[in-house]
């Protein structure tokens, strides 16, 4: 550790945002999230005390992230094994809450499968719920842990990549400590840069249509202390044509057995610009993101959003991002809108795929196979 | 004609928009402009009965596009002559209404000096000021011509790049008769091709911060029943990748002496996918816009604006674009934004250019003063 304290690091900012949480007070027990629909106007705790109330904020997007939702899942099927309610029927109503969430239906049933294994052991309800709680909490303890790592690897990764330090990264969407149990992902590794004194500046994508950028990623950035600028998402090309952008950095919703990788629409025209200008282009995914059923990039089915988020300007501070209607139009009536969730970048245009076990370069099916067999990650039923 | 006729021309839609006109009532004449603050919302007109009044249109972007601001320099002149008021003031005050729009300064210079030469030839102030107006009325046509001409090569030049008809066009910002005296730029090629039946998709950039395509080139496709669809600037990476884009058309703030091309920003990170996927990259704008002082691409400075038009939504029908707080926060306070105007494509990312006086491709610095030289471009002292 010799090493790491020569570069003094700076460890600057507030402590981690409470984003998820467990609480049991005299009233009975509640997951309390931190409301992500008032960002960044408002820090405001969602308090639901029963599994109803959690699916509605799962559904109004006061909690989302693959991860961050996995954890909302296992919290929620132990919050109905704490309230002895149906934990079975709990489960399947968190998954169906946002039924293309994988990471949602696996937080929640993990949880229910080890309610039932306590049940199934012999446990009482109450000692149930407890094993329930526990498990839910080991899930949320696994993820902070795999953000520490992919941090650590990212970091590694570029001061490979770019000796000089100084790091210029550029974002998008959000990979924050709001989609996670942890710091995140590609935000973390640019994080732990701030924190060692190597990130000169965090260039952060607003991200149309729903401006996860503009409104999460600055919220965060601004928390840490950070140095950060907002853009548009297409000024990002007068950026690498000034040779403003030393590397990309983005998390991933989904990677294909190949490394073909699905994350926010405006990830693939990034990584054209990138390439075009030699730039390093990164990826930053925990293993459980890898589906080695998807075969290649053109089997990952692309979700179709409403053109209401195109042709409308709907945010409103405490609204449910996306809601429909009721925004101001910015097209004439009766406009058609093109508005993929998502967009594919092949592996041929990603210069490194970060992961809690590692760090692959280049990208290759082999490659990813192998890293994922490293992964403890629980296998369920 | 014969071949003209073979392709039965569809010819449908409304007749061309009234941007911009000369309205002379008994209570004495005025510009009557169409207010584009209030599209698409309302097709509401601006009277404008004096000079400072058409000065406050101009500020308030009621009247915008390079092309369009020279048309209302020059009427604004005309209008100071008829009104018998000075009109050396007139031109100086309307040129400072928006210093950088070189068109502005061209069309009020213009019919300044043919007041003046009316004025020493020995005319009446009656006289002069009908000289006037007729330059005004000289030059709206001319840029209509223009545009027409623009349109013809056009559609010339995707028949021969696109043998096989049924375009699917891209395009960014708006460049159609709200910036023009006639139909436009690359709005109106893919217009003729509308008429001609040859255009199968429009596809519309929303074009971030201030939305111009939502909001005007929307209108204008829906008003001429073109089959369009709109997207966020970042989903054009999408595109792309499908093969859903035989062809980007954009327009041209300025294009220096070598063929480099500025224009609203994200124009060149259509250029660069374009480039990787093979598809040709049009820019259309007369040659007006090629400034030969401007050596190259990194003579031309960017115009930085203001943070707000990213860190606030402002879009309120009826307020001017990008009008300056009073907007919803969508980022922290104190978050700076990185927000240029408008990018520079450097020529060997255009495939063509098409002015009113023909065709160059590929884009050379010689091939570009060819043609200018062909420009019969009224020149002013």
């Amino acid at each position: 550790m010799a090493d790491q304290d020569a570069r003094t690091p700076v460890h600057t900012g507030p402590p981690a945002l409470s984003v998820i949480r467990w609480d049991d007070p005299p009233g009975g027990p509640a997951v309390v999230l931190l409301d992500q629909t008032r960002l960044p106007a408002e820090e405001a705790e969602l308090v639901c005390g029963d599994v109803p109330a959690l699916v509605r904020a799962i559904q109004a997007l006061a909690v989302r992230g693959a991860p961050l939702l996995g954890i909302a899942g296992a919290y929620g099927v132990a919050l109905a094994a704490a309230r002895g309610e149906d934990v079975a029927r709990a489960a399947e109503l968190l998954e169906r809450a946002r039924p293309t969430a994988v990471n949602l239906g696996y937080g929640a049933r993990r949880v229910a499968a080890r309610y039932r294994a306590a049940v199934g052991g012999g446990s009482g309800p109450e000692a149930a719920a407890a094993a329930a709680l526990a498990e839910a909490r080991a899930l949320h303890e696994e993820d902070a842990a795999a953000s520490e790592r992919m941090a650590q690897y990212g970091l590694e990764l570029l001061a490979e990549l770019l000796p000089g330090g100084g790091h210029r990264l550029l974002t998008h969407c959000n990979t924050g400590a709001l989609v996670s149990g942890g710091a995140g992902t590609a935000f973390a590794v640019a994080l732990r840069a701030h924190r060692e004194g190597s990130l000169r500046q965090l260039w952060v994508d607003e991200t149309r249509p729903l401006l996860q950028g503009a409104r999460l990623t600055a919220f965060e950035a601004r928390r840490h202390g950070m140095p950060y600028t907002l853009l548009t998402d297409s000024a990002a090309g007068s950026l690498f044509a000034a040779g403003e952008v030393d590397a990309v950095l983005i998390g991933a919703d989904r990677i294909a057995a190949d490394g073909s990788v699905a994350n926010k629409v405006g990830s693939y025209p990034l990584a054209v610009l990138a390439k075009y200008h030699h730039v390093p282009f990164v990826v930053v995914a925990p293993t459980t993101t890898v589906d080695p059923k998807t075969v290649d990039g053109t089997s990952i089915v692309v979700e179709q959003r409403s053109a209401a988020e195109v042709t409308e300007l709907t945010f409103r501070p405490g609204a449910p991002a996306g809601d429909e209607g009721g925004g101001t139009a910015v097209a004439p009536p009766g406009t058609q809108a093109y508005n993929p969730a998502f967009d594919i970048t092949p592996p041929e245009l990603v210069t490194a795929i970060v992961t809690e076990e590692g760090v692959i370069s280049p990208v290759t099916g082999v490659g990813l196979a192998e890293l994922c067999a490293r992964s403890s990650q629980v296998t369920i039923s």
